[in-house]
């Protein structure tokens, strides 16, 4: 990295620039699970533990924005909407997969740390 | 996924467990840089650019409760004190470099995408 470039980038790094686009507690999740397919709101609403409504429809849209999502009304009675990747959500998706394989490799291990700190915290 | 699971998971998947250790703003950026070595303080606060003192401690404090980052502490007079990823930490950081790519290869749309996304915010 150079950072005394004379054309400055907005990103310290590549991982910077991509968590521009994910970063967040709520977005990683919400295209992890449409990783698996088009998705109705409803869907993602519950596989999305824990999100607010608020919350999702704005995290969406930012997505949306950014090129990742794709939301699609049918313009049906009653509405039917969905929100699938597009190809440069795949992309993405794709790079996140490691990620994915090492919290499920490691999970217990996060349980344990995680709730060791809270302890640590409160004591 | 098994959401039916008798022994229910804290976490949605495995990309939320990696996301309790690595979740924030800074985390990332921080593994990122410990990546290319041990750093000293000082140099982390110049590497990961516009964090405040406070927040870089507090975020340091908690990659090391998680077993992710090691501290070291030299007893030298002046203090010397360094940073290093733990190998739990090296395995993380290997998780993430898909996702350093991804960015690297796509930060112009990137930039892009987040400036017209600003423009339609303030429009």
């Amino acid at each position: 990295m150079n950072t005394e470039s004379t054309e400055p980038s907005p990103f310290i790094c590549g991982l910077d620039a991509s968590l521009r686009i994910i970063g967040g507690k709520w977005k990683p999740l919400i295209l992890f699970f449409l990783g698996h397919g088009p998705k109705r709101y409803g869907e993602l609403k519950r596989e999305v533990r824990g999100v607010s409504h608020k919350m999702l429809i704005q995290q969406l849209k930012e997505l949306e924005a950014h090129g990742v999502v794709l939301r699609t009304d049918y313009k049906e009675v009653p509405p039917r909407v969905d929100y699938t990747l597009t190809p440069f959500g795949e992309s993405l998706i794709e790079a996140m997969v490691p990620l994915c394989g090492w919290g499920e490799r490691n999970s217990e291990v996060i349980e344990k740390v995680i709730s060791k700190r809270k302890e640590g915290a409160s004591s």
